[in-house]
């Protein structure tokens, strides 16, 4: 008789993937995609999911989302969707059903990736056991430590993407002014996101009459356009400053692990653009910062393995 | 027969307090202020200590200093003694020895202090169970959360103090200069500390021929002089946008607690010089921290308390 499967699922602003596992794996053909916009909810849409499975006997479900999660109850920071794990629990009659934030599910990943998915871009002594932390840069920004205790992985939730921006001269405080939402805050977000690195892009060519670029286009110019360079350049400089400061606070010489759609595709940049020197211009408490390896996390499905993971450690 | 005593030691910059503990409690009257100028190191004071108590049998120690521990060493970062586990179990002949970061002794406290201890600074609900968050400005400035996890309190070492100082106008930039060390680097701690709150002042009364003030003088002078009322109303923006970071970063919903000596004197000015604004003041996500609380922990011998906790809890 097989392990019992549970089911795991990614819920993003725009869409939801959603898979079964057994233990921390998934189970191979298992991921399937979902626009949110064809769905009244996440409920009916993993209930159709299941449908198409089978109606696979399940022993419980783990769902990763971009937002806050309290008291059971998660808010989607792009999407109107309300999720709450006692109603998620009866609707599918799942035996029990955890929320965490996404980075939290990328946290419980890391020790069930293959060992091809974590590339290098900033080499230091990786300590066995120390804190990790993991970086997320997608259509937002945040973080998660990731503590070994002796009950297992602790992966406490953080809001990391909504702290001040930190500039540190008169042109980095134009932008910061320029990219700043409505309330005239500038936030980490604001720069270090999808639509971070288009706003840089417009603050660069700002009084050209250029269409504005997506992240996507700006990331494949850097090589012919000066303006998606010098954008590239400023967001890898701003990721740095970042970084550092949560090396700084977490301490993670167990390594920092990048992840996200945006993280990614700016990786190969990283290193010509100056990511390295701004990681670690930090005065005197430079030298603690040449102890953090970093890496980028190329796992697409991450988040949903440490769904599988979190519950596979749950027992 | 009672239980056995254990060794706790508060390391600071000047001075090393040291008592006996039974427990997760200090014994009366065994608290002891040396100044380390006149001892050649810490195994020596500590011996000095044990001889005048009357060399009573003990069960393990655990000292907490101002500066990293890494690797069971520690080094103070405004003296020159380097303390290793190692060498302070074979030198003082006790079964085990913990060096602790003195932000995390405080954190190891907060279950062990008397219930009027903690003085509230901005009152909201305190959710049992929730991450807590210990913030201390004395001589430097440094952080520490306090999770609570199903093997104990978990309490992981930051060096939050040295994370780029956020400003975010002119004036700002300005008084980053005017602060930051040789390097040019202005960090958390060159405001948020003594000599921070002093240079703040000598900032504010820039061209004038007043002699420089001690951060003592500057909180004394408060309700008679503008320029100290202005250094000390910078001094609460800059603490307010610094702890609100912090609450974003670790979602401390079971309370914020100020500690340390600067943090105690400044207490009554917070509220009056903006300090609750500054906190909440994080555009859109400002709501999460309306649901923090914020103290001030009175209890001068914190870090000892915490000390014989962590002994204590290991059992």
């Amino acid at each position: 008789m097989s392990a019992p499967l549970s089911l795991v699922a990614d819920i993003g602003g725009t869409n939801t993937r959603v898979a079964l596992a057994e233990g921390p794996e998934l189970l191979p053909g298992s991921v399937c995609r979902y626009r949110n916009a064809d769905h009244a909810g996440l409920a009916p849409l993993l209930a159709a999911y299941l449908a198409a499975q089978g109606a696979p006997a399940l022993s419980g479900g783990c769902f990763a989302l971009a937002g806050p999660v309290r008291d059971g109850v998660g808010r989607l920071t792009n999407l109107d969707w309300t999720l709450d794990e006692a109603e998620l629990r009866r609707a599918l009659a799942l035996p029990h059903v955890t929320l965490l934030n996404d980075l939290q599910a990328q946290g419980h990943a890391l020790d069930h990736l293959a060992p091809d998915a974590c590339v290098p871009v900033i080499d230091a002594p990786v300590q066995p056991g120390a804190p990790r932390l993991v970086v997320g840069v997608g259509t937002g920004f945040n973080a998660a430590p990731v503590y070994a205790t002796g009950a297992g992985l602790h992966v406490p939730a953080c809001e990391a993407g909504h702290v001040n921006l930190p500039v540190d001269d008169a042109e980095g405080q134009e932008m910061a002014r320029f990219v700043a939402g409505a309330d005239g805050f500038a936030a980490v977000e604001d720069v270090l996101s999808g639509r971070g690195l288009e706003a840089v892009h417009a603050w660069v060519t700002r009084g050209d009459a250029a269409p504005r670029r997506s992240a996507a286009e700006i990331i494949a110019e850097a090589a012919d356009s000066p303006e998606a360079r010098a954008a590239l350049t400023l967001f890898a400089h701003m990721l740095g400053r970042v970084t550092g400061n949560l090396g700084l606070t977490f301490l993670p010489f167990g390594g920092l692990y990048l992840t996200g759609g945006v993280a990614r595709a700016v990786t190969p940049h990283l290193e010509p653009c100056g990511f390295t020197r701004a990681f670690r211009a930090k005065g005197r408490f430079s030298r603690l910062l040449h102890d953090i390896a970093v890496f980028t996390v190329e796992d697409d499905f991450a988040a949903l393995t440490g769904c599988a993971g979190y519950l596979s450690a749950q027992g």
